[in-house]
């Protein structure tokens, strides 16, 4: 399946901390910056993520502010 | 000021499209991947943006997901 | 690749409208409903929508909210 | 009161997940579809949310992307 | 219909800018300040949107990032 | 530096609940509404927000719906 999302960012899941509903997926990009994300926690158990694996981080363009 | 969003890529502004209300705004981010923001006109015009400043890309955390 | 999206629903494009930098295609589900996405032009033609395709409406679960 | 956001879509209750702060919901709509919703746990309450409810599940055209 | 969105605002429309798929509506809220909003040009159709108008700018509350 | 975002409220921190992952601030905006706001427990802490603090709400433009 192709997506219409216009930001796809490789990268390797650094950090993954579980909550109750929500977790937060910390993946490292090419020249060492931090994307993080919040998905839901069935996200984490259904994609079977774990620290090491190689993701994109995936972001709608509507969703990308900028700052100057 | 200090912002809670998680998300900060540092990158060159390759290309501006200006809609009429809407524009598009593509950042080249260490590594050479292009980030596209879509922002209002208005944004535009007041961080008079122009191809070749350098910016930040900004995503809140909750607008991330993850593909595997 | 799997995505961290919960939400995917089928559906067919029924419409599409071309903006000067965003573009509205409508989705009609399983019932009848139309789902109304709005995506930018270069995803359009990046996916070579048109109306008849069949496809996926997809919403990170913490853009749905409730009303009762 | 009427909303600028396209998407109502009909459905019912079917599970509701309580976290400290935030909540999952899982709206089934017509066609067995299961579209899950993260709002915060003061709004499950404040609409006295439970299993069995009809509800809609609203979403921001914005919000929707599109997979081929 | 009552919504999970925690946060509606009352305010008066100031502006309403027309685009082709999308529109920006200029919300001025008690205390003067401006809340812009980006919809569909449908939307302002069907809400027969015009300045002057008595609204609410609606936020779900994962939309709001905190600056200090 | 200067953001794209559109919408910046100031106000006042009235209330802060810390979950495991996620963590709800509620701000207090002139005319007395209070806006909440979803961000990580990890930007709270950066941010050392607490009670009292002066901060500014913010919103991206396309994230803002119209009720009326």
């Amino acid at each position: 399946m192709e997506l219409s999302a216009r930001n796809k960012i490789k990268g390797t899941v650094k950090e993954i901390k579980l909550g109750d509903v929500m977790a937060k997926v910390a993946i490292e990009i090419a020249g060492g910056a931090i994307i993080n994300s919040i998905i839901t926690v069935d996200s984490v158990e259904d994609l079977q993520l774990k620290e090491g694996d190689r993701v994109y981080a995936i972001v709608k363009s509507t969703e990308v502010m900028v700052g100057k």
